[in-house]
């Protein structure tokens, strides 16, 4: 886990090292044998559990010292006014923040009247498991007391996915040498408004960190304004509403003990706590049992009383059920997911173990998201506060359209329910249609630096791109037809608006003044990602209201009418798709990534010393903008996601000019680079970003995984795998193959559903066996050129002369010497430097 | 004052109408005639007091109601941390406030017990007068009280420009038809921490003004801190500590009474108040005079012990001296000033009354800064802060340099002070050299939006010119010698850094990422107006330097030593600058403001409505950056100030190109286009310009004059006048004139310094007279390429045969069908436009 890069040459992914002393290769489990006292913030991000609606951080039950202790209700923000140091029109002005929900997880343990606290306890053995298959994370401790007791410890704790509002928790306590007075003391407590008493310091201070953008805001008055709060027979509830948001909370606990032990049991509550407390006389060998079950209802004007009627029913639900069927319930549905979603690697169960924890961790940010997006961090920790950006539309979207479609169309559903804000988004920014914000909870724009948020004017296409995968991999025209289409629709129009015709000669369609995803490179004109996905944008509305007019003439003439369409708007977004710039230079035979950005200096990475990346949290923003230096992947990206329109030969060219550019100080970078890098051939180095992608939060190689997990960089840890050495594509709806296997991986397979019918793929050196697990309908799919078509009857294998590209002058591998000037000499980078500090005037 | 445009063409200034029955002509006052109590925001700032040090705004004697109680030290100040809602590598940390002073100016009066609130007084008369050659605001009003007697007030106030630490106010009450109790209530308030229990509302708070940068930050915390404070003797003191800042400062006031009716007299004092309390049983006929010495000092880190010991030596001095003295030697000084200031428009009273409200204006803001900075808004109101910025290097030291040279010094050695903190942030910004902040009051950068601040690097260069216009104008080269010259070679080494060599052909030196002067366009490549003034500065510093080692070996060496000067620098700065990117289009022959300027679309400015100006209070700066439209001249500055590099055929060309791109929503933007319209021919336009520069604070024509007055926009009407119509230049040191006096002005006189001789130019519309009156060295000067020399001994008397430029094809007025495209195709210019509002989806 060191955080040094290899310094092997720019761009080039630092290698994860995992201390398998502590957390050994296990195919189905990410397991911890060794409590760090002061190493516990990457961990409670690893070990987080959610269901997309609650998530709870991998904080100790105990309480006690954490980097962060997270409870969080996807959608559950407060509201802040932003206040510009200079403001501007149309600045975004509403803040928006995830707020840490009350915390269940709490289950306080005395001994003899001493408290364990693992940082100090003296621990016998110690393990802490997530099962990836049943979906419970559990501990196991044996605790020497300062008295000299050995104690025994077990503990669960287990968000349901079934049951969307529902945890589980238990704690099991054996003493092994002798009696001894037990307490164990059930709590919730409200932290966002009062720290716990034993809470440790919870963020760090240092500039450094003040200055990085990708913590969350902090939210300073009080937030949850108590409403009511009780207790009665085992149940705590606790009710708030959010000051400035107005959004509205319910948490309720049921408590239960199973010993043969004496006991007595005390209630406390008030508006920030509620404790319910066992005191136990436990004998030798006698365990104590508690368990807990909680329930979290939210919503953004429901009364709270109407919520707690609602926690109560799913507790009175589980009391009935009891917990072991919870349990069950648990297993199947994630048996189920993983009949969907797995992906196989046999002889690799250390990258295995790394694709399951981060295909878990995709199901524990999406599955329950419902109607609601998909935060950045999913529910593991409150980095970039609670926020949704386009990463979910592009990283995680395309995965869920081919394992679990539902939940595509549900975050889509959340894209389509934030159209009235788009509109009006777009008008204050003086463009037609709608313009989604950079980064929302509510809604609204909440990205307070335009420069590398607003001007993202791209993830409108994303949003569509997005659309389109889903519609693709499932054929729900319907979806589109009863509003869907209003996304592609409204995006179009607000790019008719952003571009115009620029005559210079041609007339070419320019976007200017917008910034794409690499964000080292701002505000330009023509960033080829966004104009190329624009392009598409642009396209697939007109392609789909056409399809609409032909499958859904009744729905056709609603939208219509809804969006006000006029006929003549299919063909201006065709004209402004076919003249669209493109940047190209032919001295270079290269895509810029805009207009202007070959005129830059080139930032020299190689001679960029390590302790000065990542490069935004040590060099002012116009130091970095003014250079060819990359934050991630973007002309590699539009490579990918648009690979249809782009030449093998083009995409060679681009990556070998971009990828020593690029220095991957955004997660989302190594994915895509990895995916092109495949397909043009270099597998060592597609290998080589996939293992950093695979690992980038179990290694923590980009030191911020204490921030919570990497949701979308999961997400593209199977589109590495499918996309990158599968060779998947879906360009305009026609499933193709074209594999490319790292060496020394004798198998690789994947399942994927298409258009309802489920089908496994199982890629080897020398061939390819496609078979249908599920569902009646055939599927057609192309290889290298050739069309197939797999039915249920049937499975099909072919046979693979090789893997990697059919491209004449195929690359090598080595990449230097890849700088080469617009006049074709050979670069000489350079980077910033400071003179040695001059002195002052004497007088 | 309406604010209303004619909406002639775009561009076209919009033309001031004073009400002339409130502030009627007069060529050396202003002065109101009526009281209007819901209007007195603009009237607080054209009658506010000052003299570079200490500033009080034209508020009511009787402290009540008011847009803004504002008393002001320069540079006294309170710090605060900036916080950003997402901040970045290098971004200002520290905000910079200037703070409001205790309020001194309070002499409130009650007759019978009725207090004199002038908004609700029954005025039977009332005027008020600055008068700019005694330097003393007096005011007269006949007061109906409400008991029905008639009471002659009449007050004055003076800042003192011979004693930087005094002010002295009176306040005489006459009864006409009575006798009455009289109370007269002399008060020293700290208004920062407390507002006075009878004030108004004092700023607003609705969104737009919060939007509006140009507003000053507010501080909510506690400022003052007190210390020692006490009365003695009819003198009452009051001292502070600024709490984050650390600054200090102590007011004390005597006061005096002058009357032969019988009076008492009561005091009170708190840490915050000093009351000193006449009660006077005033007889009818017999007047009471109450007169109020004040002094005021401040330090960054003096005891307050040590100011008040310094605030106590002027007062005793004062009262020595009496206050009749104080008004003398005012009078001398102003005396003085207008014999080397003085501009003179025979025959146009109002536009001569506006001059000398500006030249005014410029010594309150200039003349006791000493080492201090001049502040936007001088010390008038609060706008921008009480910042610095490049305003005074561009629009004022020049004037200062050819008027009060020993003013210039001062301002330059206030920059040279900064050079410490410009290094270290030069080194934060990987720079070598020095970067001087875009706004600051302590010398650290306080720009909180680096796209329109920190990116304008062309503060360097601006500063490194004021440097040259004062050493040319002056001769002082041992100022040069001996430190000054850090200046020039320390934003010459930043330049070197700044920039880089582009290999495409030809190598030429590049500046990118950068904002010049209008900040409708940010963060370019190439900015015309940056890189032209960054070869000056290159040049420059290469030219002093060689010129200490001829004419001061001895500072030289010193220089090379303190500076670590390499001789090889001197030829890369020369290789730098006879290299340097001047973009220009041979399409259009005119010189686009950065190499992308001209792909952008062009904003409509006469299509947009009035209610949407300036546009950066109604549209989002992604919008604006994406037109090609101006806040202000910005190669048109250029063409002025670097004007011997560019032909008659280039001005007028580029002048044509942007004048109607122009906005003007910067006021700094009318006078440089006054002045290369009067250059080039445009004289009509010239005047217009001209025009309204002058009445900018006057006519409110910016509708801000409430935050203060324009200090850089007074200093342009200046430049106007002796760079426009005078055609007054002086490149590279070569003093030379070519008239172009407005049509209907039959005279226009100037009086300038040179080497220490002090000349009056005298224009008539067929000749041009120069005479030295003061000073015997002569002066050689060029006129139209013929060399003159004027001597004490005989003036100079030059035929001119008409006005204007000897251009072949001169141009016409009609600037209409001026939009050319690249290819010679006529634009369309458009704008942004918003789609009528779409539904949204009924689902």
């Amino acid at each position: 886990m060191s955080p040094t890069g290899d310094g092997a040459r720019p761009g080039e992914p630092r290698q994860p090292e995992l201390d398998r002393d502590r957390f050994p290769v296990d195919p189905w489990r990410l397991t911890e044998l060794r409590y760090e006292p002061g190493d516990t913030s990457v961990a409670e991000t690893l070990f987080a559990v959610g269901n997309g609606f609650l998530g709870f951080r991998g904080n100790n039950a105990e309480g006690r010292r954490a980097h962060e202790h997270g409870t969080f209700v996807n959608g559950l923000h407060e509201t802040w006014k932003i206040r510009h140091p200079e403001s501007a029109y149309g600045f975004a002005e509403v803040g928006q923040t995830i707020v840490n929900a009350p915390d269940s997880k709490i289950m306080r343990l005395y001994v003899d009247d001493e408290p364990l606290a693992l940082d100090e306890a003296d621990l016998l053995d110690y393990s802490r498991t997530l099962d990836f298959r049943d979906g419970v994370l559990r501990r196991e401790i044996l605790w020497l007391t300062p008295a000299g007791k050995r104690v025994r410890v077990t503990s669960s704790r287990m968000v349901s996915f079934p049951e969307r509002h529902l945890a589980i928790m238990s704690l099991e306590v054996t003493l092994l040498d002798s009696d001894a007075p037990i307490t164990v003391s059930c709590q919730l407590l409200n932290r966002q408004d009062g720290e716990d008493e034993y809470a440790g310091s919870g963020g760090g201070g240092d500039t450094k960190i003040l200055n990085d953008p990708r913590k969350a805001q902090r939210v300073s008055e009080r937030v949850f304004e108590p409403h009511e709060h009780w207790q009665n027979d085992g149940r705590s509830v606790l009710s708030y509403r959010i000051a400035n948001s107005g959004m509205t909370l319910a948490v309720a606990a049921d408590h239960s003990i199973d010993t043969e032990n004496e006991y007595s049991v005390e209630h406390y509550c008030d508006e920030d706590i509620a404790k319910t407390v066992y005191s136990v006389a436990a004998k030798q060998g006698a365990p104590v049992r508690v368990t807990k079950t909680v329930s979290y209802h939210s919503s953004r004007r429901t009364p709270t009383r109407e919520l707690i009627d609602r926690c109560q029913r799913t507790l009175d639900r589980t009391r009935a059920e009891g917990v072991e069927l919870q349990y069950r319930k648990q297993r199947e549905w994630l048996d189920d997911y993983w009949a969907r979603s797995d992906v196989e690697i046999p002889g690799h169960d250390d990258v295995q173990q790394a694709v399951r924890w981060n295909l878990f961790h995709l199901a524990q940010a999406a599955a329950r998201a419902d109607g609601l997006g998909i935060p950045a961090k999913g529910l593991t920790g409150s980095g970039y506060s609670g926020h949704y950006f386009w990463d979910t539309e592009i990283y995680v979207v395309p995965y869920l359209s081919y394992t679990s479609p539902i939940w595509a169309r549900n975050a889509l559903r959340s894209r389509a329910t934030m159209l009235p804000l788009a509109r009006e988004r777009a008008r204050a920014l003086n463009e037609a249609g709608a313009l989604f914000p950079w980064r929302t909870i509510n809604g609204e724009e909440a990205s307070a630096y335009y420069a590398a948020g607003t001007a993202q004017y791209h993830i409108n296409a994303d949003i569509t791109y997005a659309l389109a995968k889903y519609v693709d991999a499932t054929g729900d025209v319907d979806f589109l037809a009863e509003g869907a289409v209003d996304i592609a629709v409204e995006t179009a129009r607000m790019w008719m608006t952003l571009g115009f015709w620029r005559h210079n000669g041609d007339s070419t369609f320019e976007i200017h003044g917008v910034t794409g995803p690499d964000e080292y490179t701002t505000v330009v004109n023509n960033n080829l990602y966004t104009n190329v996905m624009a392009r598409f944008n642009l396209r697939y509305a007109r392609k789909v209201v056409r399809a609409i007019e032909r499958a859904r003439p009744d729905a056709y003439d609603r939208m219509v009418t809804r969006l006000r369409l006029r006929r003549e708007e299919l063909d201006e977004w065709e004209r402004a798709a076919s003249t669209m710039a493109i940047p190209y230079s032919e001295a270079l035979e290269i895509h810029p990534q805009d207009s202007h950005f070959l005129e830059r200096e080139v930032w020299d990475l190689a001679a960029t010393p390590e302790e000065q990346k990542p490069l935004m949290l040590h060099f002012h923003p116009l130091v970095i903008y003014r250079f060819q230096v990359l934050k991630q992947a973007d002309v590699v990206l539009a490579l990918f996601l648009q690979g249809d329109q782009f030449t093998q030969r083009e995409k060679l060219a681009d990556f070998d000019y971009y990828d020593p550019l690029t220095t991957s100080d955004s997660s989302l970078s190594n994915v895509v680079q990895s995916i092109i890098a495949a397909e043009i051939g270099y597998r060592d180095l597609a290998l080589k970003y996939f293992l950093h992608t695979a690992f980038i939060d179990l290694a923590d190689l980009h030191n911020n995984t204490a921030d919570g997990v990497h949701v979308a960089s999961a997400g593209g840890v199977w589109s590495a795998l499918v996309n990158g050495f599968g060779g998947m594509r879906d360009y305009d709806g026609t499933l193709s193959f074209d594999p490319r296997l790292p060496t020394d991986w004798p198998e690789l397979s994947f399942r994927l559903i298409w258009h309802g019918t489920r089908i496994l793929v199982t890629l080897r050196t020398e061939s390819m066996r496609v078979s249908v697990i599920e569902g009646g309908g055939g599927v057609s799919f192309r290889v290298r050129g050739t069309t197939y078509r797999v039915s249920a009857e049937s499975d099909i294998e072919i046979r693979l002369d090789g893997q990697g590209p059919v491209l004449e002058g195929a690359p090598s591998q080595d990449t230097n010497s890849r700088y080469r000037r617009e006049d074709g000499s050979i670069m000489r980078p350079s980077m910033p430097t400071v003179t040695d500090s001059i002195p002052v005037i004497g007088a």
